[in-house]
């Protein structure tokens, strides 16, 4: 097995309550607590917000940035001339950067698999291009990721057994070979699981990998398109299995309510492009709901968005203010909603936190959905 | 003549060097120095930024408001109820708003002239609206701006004389109207002096003008399309022949180029779209000269867009980096051009205004021309 593994990387523990939890990762770039969110900066930008905002307003701890977007755009030439990705995009916290394997692996006729790798064209100019587990560590370590993601390959919801199995078999092949790639002592790298909702697969994947050096572990494979619970029942039955000295990070989900209900199971990290994507379509998160800043309903409304948000938005605009903003395609609409949300999703995992670190976890849990879908707020 | 004047309204001149001054103007919202730039805020934002960041990063005193845009969105009854556009679009320092007659003219084929006003259609719905005097300085007061702007015609460049004649006339019969349309005692009131090019129009118009009680005149009806020269002549002659003892606006006007040759000539106020326009377009007003972001020359450029500059975009990202999000066509990149061309334009003003005090207005202006057009900047 590997001779580097990361010499920075610690992870403690600072209070349970049933299967929540809250602690404390260290990497390169710092610490970070959970319960955390991990805004997305795909493509080396949180968009519409300006990294100091970030830090000083939102309070994020670490984002994520999409190691195959930035490997098409600007290159690892530009980004490695700059010293890395936390250079060029000013950004000084810790940064987690998926391998590129879902987006490779959602284009869904322009790639192939084989053993080795995946060969693929891309998005935009429909080049040729050929990621395997030792690319993709590469590209990532020239990103200068605090935390790496090992290569996997995320089948669609409801593909039959056989392959299933298959990919599994391969993608614990391809991690192994991502353990074997590093080569930089300052890059933390997590395992990805997979095995979709069968709990035979989810339990074999996660036996296979959990033995492995990975300093997290991630459960993939979901927030594909499965119901909600089934989501749920597979978070639970993962985290129960998962070693318990190491970061979980769900990866991809989700919506407040899915956040509540995987903290509750035992996850410590999230990220979603939620927050930042329907932001820009208007699409708020308060603490009673979904605000459609869009709605004919708030034309005259003075209130804040959120009552209960001490964000720069909600404490400077009304409802009316940013739904004239929003129908007139101000760019200021982009930047003061994703502003918003972001900050009731760290608001939120920082509140279940401390709820945690309290003991009173099942409380915070009622109180959130006891005060959803008032005030004009919708589902 | 009126009975209503402005109860807060102050200037004073702080110093002169040659034609060029240094004033202090108090309205309602508080005091700006001038000479001063005016960031656009049409729909009741500066495009692209937040308030906050315009009072202390950008250091803007003023922003201008579209009287014309507002009035049709968000309307009248939705920024009333807000209590004014201030209160609306969370700004308290000064605003000045045009009268919309600009816009309205600019209306070519969707409008009628008449002795009592224009009647339009607008350019989003196509519904009938009748601006009056009368009617602008209501809207303008709903609107709560510290200064308001008369309603005048703009002609065209290149008009007939009779026309420019004619035209001239009923502005000053207008003007007329909206100095006795005035209720408000907070709420300063500037005539727009037109004329074209012409010298004998200018000098009438601002002899018939100029007698009037306004807090301040505007140079009016340039930047329609003449030569730098015709404009740099038409502001010599009208501010050797305007009130010393009122702020002089050159209105729409415009380029680094233009403002310092036009505070040499005795104007004290400006207002354009071009710092946030370009900014959005990826062009970037730096010392050297305008910097093309999108351009390849720029792609492994690590150095910032303006070494001179000390706003954020300028001591946290490359010129490669904000390539790069211009390409992407990620917000950041208007937010960060937006951000820099606005501190470019509010510092070279605020040099200027050192420059007079000091003495030393022409030093200014040699310095400022010697730097022009070098690292990869274009004219």
């Amino acid at each position: 097995m590997p001779d580097v593994t990361c010499e920075c990387f610690d992870f403690r523990e600072d209070g349970r309550d049933g299967a929540a939890r809250a602690t404390t990762v260290t990497v390169a770039h710092g610490t970070f607590q959970t319960p955390i969110f991990m805004p997305v900066g795909t493509l080396g930008t949180v968009k519409a917000m300006r990294p100091d905002i970030l830090v000083d307003e939102v309070k994020a701890q670490i984002v994520l940035g999409n190691t195959y977007h930035l490997y098409l755009r600007p290159g690892l030439e530009v980004i490695g001339l700059h010293g890395g990705l936390h250079e060029m995009m000013g950004w000084s916290r810790p940064i987690l950067t998926d391998s590129g394997g879902f987006q490779v692996f959602s284009l869904k006729d322009l790639r192939t698999i084989r053993e080795d790798g995946v060969e693929f064209q891309d998005h935009i100019s429909g080049s040729r291009h050929f990621f395997t587990p030792e690319k993709v560590i590469e590209i990532q370590e020239v990103l200068g990721s605090d935390i790496m993601m090992a290569f996997d390959e995320c089948p669609p919801a409801g593909v039959d057994a056989a392959y299933m199995k298959e990919s599994m078999a391969r993608t614990t092949r391809w991690e192994k070979r991502c353990l074997e790639a590093r080569t930089r002592t300052d890059c933390a790298l997590f395992g990805i699981l997979q095995g979709g909702t069968d709990p035979g697969f989810r339990r074999q994947h996660i036996e296979e990998l959990c033995e492995l050096p990975f300093d997290g572990f991630a459960i993939g494979g979901l927030s594909v398109g499965e119901h909600s619970q089934a989501m749920y029942d597979t978070v639970e039955l993962s985290t129960e299995l998962m070693p318990a000295d190491r970061p979980r990070y769900l990866m991809g989900v989700g919506t407040p309510e899915n956040l509540v209900e995987c903290i509750g199971r035992g996850v410590d990290m999230f990220d979603c492009v939620l927050p930042t994507r329907n932001a820009r379509n208007g699409q708020c998160f308060t603490r009673e709901g979904v605000v459609k800043i869009r709605n004919t309903t708030f034309a005259h409304d003075l209130r804040p968005l959120d009552e209960g948000c001490a964000c720069y938005t909600c404490t400077h605009f009304s409802r009316a203010y940013l739904r004239h903003l929003y129908k007139a395609r101000e760019i200021l609409a982009s930047q003061l909603c994703t502003l918003h949300n972001l900050t009731y999703y760290l608001d939120l995992v920082g509140d279940a936190r401390e709820a945690i670190l309290a003991g009173r976890f099942a409380a915070f849990r009622d109180e959130f959905y006891a005060r959803r879908h008032q005030n004009g707020a919708e589902p």
